[in-house]
């Protein structure tokens, strides 16, 4: 690993971007509002949430009981952290005045021994802590935590940081491998990631510490979930209970050192991942970073669909074995995506490889946002390659995988984490080292590092093309580190870089790209620019033969873009379509409709005509059609239709 | 519809096939003995039958608690109805002996007012007949009067007889559309075949009259079920428990008359059409022949397996929707395509169609047999299309479909099924009318009709040869109707029929055939010979378009024989192989080895080698192998490995 570089943080960057400015917006808007309602029980037709209500109860400003689940009071959490962001992208007073009266009852809500959890304050005060496996009280701590630290750093107030600080403490007191303490770890990972952020926000050792004994701790008594079990004579908590205690579902199996497999919950086990990165950039710690790097490489070479879902088994909500992603069956939780964004990140600081800034392109613009409805009022969980009406949502096996978004859960973990992420664009932007500013995404920003404000204008993903403007604040050298998408080939006609309009030759570019990144060092002018330039071309992806959903398939891409089918566009029976071997895509942009401002692709394809019967010796006949394919992230806006990623090749 | 013509009975054939002798030499000597030592609980590790002690007990010849399924009854019915065949196959005194005791038994088990059921007898006799969803005492029922129907016939032993006749009397006492009577329906239809059985054998309009009181009064009360429930004040049979009261999975959800399509659990379903084709038959009633039209094709052009396999659906062992077959989660019950024999067996005799014959080899040589290992001593429930270890018999979606053959299960409902097709299966093979002798099957035999004995030499399902040797018992002309497989071509070079060495010309042919069967009317004299011959080619057969599974793919038949793909021959990833659009396949008879005695193919093919990479955008490239498929009635054979029917093609 190399020495970690930090990112800049959103509050120094300004999206200004086409593509973003207009999903953050949504999600301002929209969906920030919406959950705020949903939090206050306002909104008629969804289910009760009763989250800050149960905040009022614990606090004594309410009288009342409990409802919810027991992780009721993540949903506030979450939504807080959100605010925190959307701060920051867009600065609102009464939203911010509003935050703050949640954050005072929060903090009345906090016992005086520090601990933070309405379900167990108002319902089982005697139960505290005795369902770790089940019960999510480090799970809510941790999103709390979260929320404290992005809260600070937007608007500089502090009660919710020293609320969660006095809630880490009740923790550390009673958790650790020191004599006298719990050997505990949570059923739920998450904890460990709010740890690490009191940790960067307020530099105190102990958290860290903590965080890295949750982490560590963690399969060395593989029982331990059984042993909680048996200790509280097998109560389990409401509807919720994980009798058969199969703890690689919670990654509890081995410690991390020895997992080499990304098995499991696959929310749960990116959430520990990710802390484990932060964790091991952090300390700089080698082991950990190994460990990291194993679970990073099963999960890309064997676990991941094209689309940057997570999760083949929808039992479990889990990552499947080796290459065993169905499509129409896919989990692939939103939650996940945005997960495997926070992993990246991580390992990208650790490590300048361009390959983590590619798998964030690939989660930012498919599965991850494909979770939300154009419109920003409905919510994918489940992100599946293929849908079939009347099989997909409805039959054994594929109920998970709805066809078109519903509204709002009760369990409601995606739509607040797709809030988080969006708002917190900003920091997957930058990271800068002593001598380095790295730019890993083509997003258009205004970002403030402290070498200089650089202006990026792009039009991507929809055109390979980014003029970087740098005003320098030093007159030091240093080196702008630029990402290269890994389709992008400078050998290629139409593709170059240049510095103030003067472009580098392909052969000098070669040696000045390390990993993805190629590095300009110089004494930076006020308005120099480099333009990245490169031609968008329709690719078609092959998956590995181990994956037998998509033999004889190919997906297309254009840019990080996957692309899928639909029958909107197509027609029924989306199987009796081929792609042509040679094959001329014409990409468009879509100037009106529900589709407006996406760029979509138009080709020649086959249909495959057959005979009536079920069962023929005649071989279907081919037609020549014309396909279309729209980007995988806005698939289903159109009502129910038929949908698929992987499309049968001519051979 | 036609005039109904009847079976021959298998009494009246002797079965001296190559293929079919062995098989029905393994069940006998093998399935039988094996699953009487079930009944009587001989046989450690595996799970604790108790039948016959269940009536023991409620003979009182034997103290003790019932024990097994609510319908454990049935596993000794049905295992005297295979003894009853068994004894006409091969007659065996010693087994017709332990038999007569076991019907002793169940004798002095009936009580006074006709009832029989062990476990309301011994556990609940208050509650008899109250639980007609769940409880399968009328199903039961049934199959205790297939059993004593066969065993009279096999044996002319009446106690059996005459026991089910009292049971079938309390039924008829307690039941129908009187007033004061119960209006019941079977939770799980198989009584209404029973009734048929009855009639036939006694010709006792009562019991054929009950017959289609069930079958009428189905889905006239779609609410029956769930008023009964209710009535019981919602007590439900152990762990058994349908509580959705979706009654499409009973199809009682309407009257069989409106019921056009073939929907819910496969077997039940099958079993009522099996008696709806029985009873339209029997009383020459076209509306109800033509409900049951409305049901077959609905199966045929919209939900079979190429195998035969029925049940796309494994939650409720169902019918899915229509062109919905999946084939690594399908779950074609080995006891649902032992149902369609039986129903394609009844349309038959209405109409002298060779399409319902060539169903009935469908199942027989395919998604029947393909239920017992070759050795006899284990047995699919389950039989997939696709198997992919890791995955079947594992994951979510795929628990059902065994990779490899299980042993006895605990709810034996399959392998007595196969005893008994396999011991009868002389009873598929010929019908008769006035005029008319019809072969249907080309299986070695000789078969005693009214007319003529008639000698079948064959070496099908290998090769397309069979000589037909006719000894005359009468004087009269009459006619020989020949049942052509739906994939011999005279018009094609060495196809041909002759009757005594004179081809009969093709053009000729044609009018002397009609829907599937050459009709040859002449005096017969004794050794005159018909001979049918054709070549056996490797055909390709592609699936509907609408089938997504098999979209891209074909599946290979020789002669009524569908092809599989094994690991063990063909190594891992079959899903990279490819079948090429010009194939030539050759086929061998397998002379070593488990597959002994079975014709293999051997082809040309090509392997897709792709890069390591789970993603690539370097298309895989093709490289020749060769090839071996293997019927897949014999798969799973060698022990665990990968398995498909449908291969990817050449495009």
């Amino acid at each position: 690993m190399e020495q970690k570089v930090r990112e800049i943080g959103s509050r120094s960057v300004k999206i200004t971007d086409a593509f973003w400015s207009k999903i953050q917006q949504k999600v301002i808007d929209v969906v920030i509002p919406f959950q705020e309602k949903v939090l206050n029980d306002e909104i008629p037709n969804v289910e009760k949430s009763h989250a800050i209500e149960n905040f009022r109860i614990a606090a004594g400003l309410s009288e009342g009981e409990f409802y919810g689940m027991v992780f009721q009071d993540s949903d506030v959490a979450k939504w807080l952290e959100g605010v925190a962001y959307s701060l920051i992208v867009k600065p609102d007073e009464a939203l911010e005045t509003r935050a703050d009266e949640i954050i005072g009852i929060i903090e009345k809500a906090q016992q005086p021994d520090g601990y933070l959890d309405t379900y167990f304050i108002i319902k089982e005060p005697e139960h505290r802590w005795q369902n770790l496996h089940e019960c999510h009280e480090l799970y809510c701590a941790g999103h709390m935590m979260e929320a404290a630290a992005a809260y600070y750093e937007a608007t500089g107030k502090d009660k919710l940081l020293h609320v969660t600080e006095r809630l880490a403490d009740a923790i550390i007191n009673r958790f650790g491998s020191e004599e006298g303490k719990e050997h505990g770890i949570p059923g739920h990972q998450e904890v460990e990631i709010g740890l690490m952020r009191l940790y960067h926000v307020t530099g105190k050792e102990k958290y860290k510490h903590m965080a890295r004994y949750f982490l560590e701790e963690r399969g060395k008594n593989p029982d331990y979930f059984y042993e909680e079990k048996v200790k509280r004579g097998w109560q389990h908590w409401g509807q919720y209970s994980l009798d058969k205690l199969d703890v690689t579902y919670n990654q509890a199996h081995r410690t991390i050192y020895e997992q080499n497999e990304a098995v499991g919950h696959a929310v749960r086990a990116l959430y520990m991942y990710t802390a484990m990165a932060d964790l091991a950039g952090t300390d700089a710690d080698e082991r950990l970073y190994q460990a990291c790097r194993t679970l990073w490489d099963n999960i890309i070479q064997k676990k991941l669909y094209i689309t940057g879902g997570l999760g083949g088994n929808s039992e479990g909500e889990a990552f499947g074995p080796a290459y065993e992603l169905p499509n129409d069956m896919a989990y692939a939780e939103t939650c996940a995506s945005i997960a495997m964004v926070f992993f990246a990140h991580h390992m990208l600081e650790m490590d300048m490889d361009g390959a983590y800034a590619d798998i964030i392109e690939k989660e930012l613009y498919n599965s991850t946002i494909s979770g939300m409805q154009l419109d920003g009022e409905k919510y994918f969980y489940v992100n599946p390659l293929e849908c079939e009406p009347g099989v997909s949502g409805k039959l054994f096996g594929y109920r998970h995988a709805l066809p078109v978004r519903p509204g709002w859960y009760a369990c409601a973990c995606c739509p607040p984490n797709l809030i988080r992420l969006v708002t917190s664009l900003g920091k997957y932007c930058f990271s800068e080292s002593a001598s380095t500013v790295y730019s890993h995404l083509m997003i258009g920003q205004i970002a403030q590092t402290q070498k200089a404000k650089i202006t990026v204008e792009t039009s991507y993903p929809w055109e390979g093309h980014a003029v970087y403007t740098v005003e320098p604040k030093t007159d030091k050298v240093f080196t702008l580190a630029v990402h290269i998408p890994y389709f992008v080939d400078f050998t290629k006609e139409g593709a170059y870089l240049s510095v103030n309009g003067e472009t580098i030759p392909a052969a000098e570019l070669s040696i000045m790209m390390k990993k993805g990144y190629v590095y300009l060092t110089r004494t930076w002018q006020a308005k120099d620019q480099v333009v990245l330039h490169f031609p968008m071309e329709v690719r078609k992806v092959y998956a590995n033969q181990h994956v037998r959903e998509n033999a004889g398939c190919v997906a297309l891409m254009r840019g990080p873009v996957v692309y899928c089918f639909e029958g909107a566009d197509n027609g029924d029976l989306l199987q009796s379509l081929r792609i042509p071997k040679n094959l001329k895509a014409e990409a468009y942009l879509c100037e009106d409709g529900i589709l407006k401002g996406n760029v979509l692709l138009l080709m020649d394809g086959y249909r495959m005509a057959g005979s009536g019967e079920l069962y023929s010796e005649k071989p279907p006949v081919k037609e020549k059609v014309s396909l279309t394919a729209v980007p995988y992230c806005i698939w289903a806006n159109r009502g129910e239709n038929q949908m698929r990623v992987w499309m049968l090749e001519e051979f």
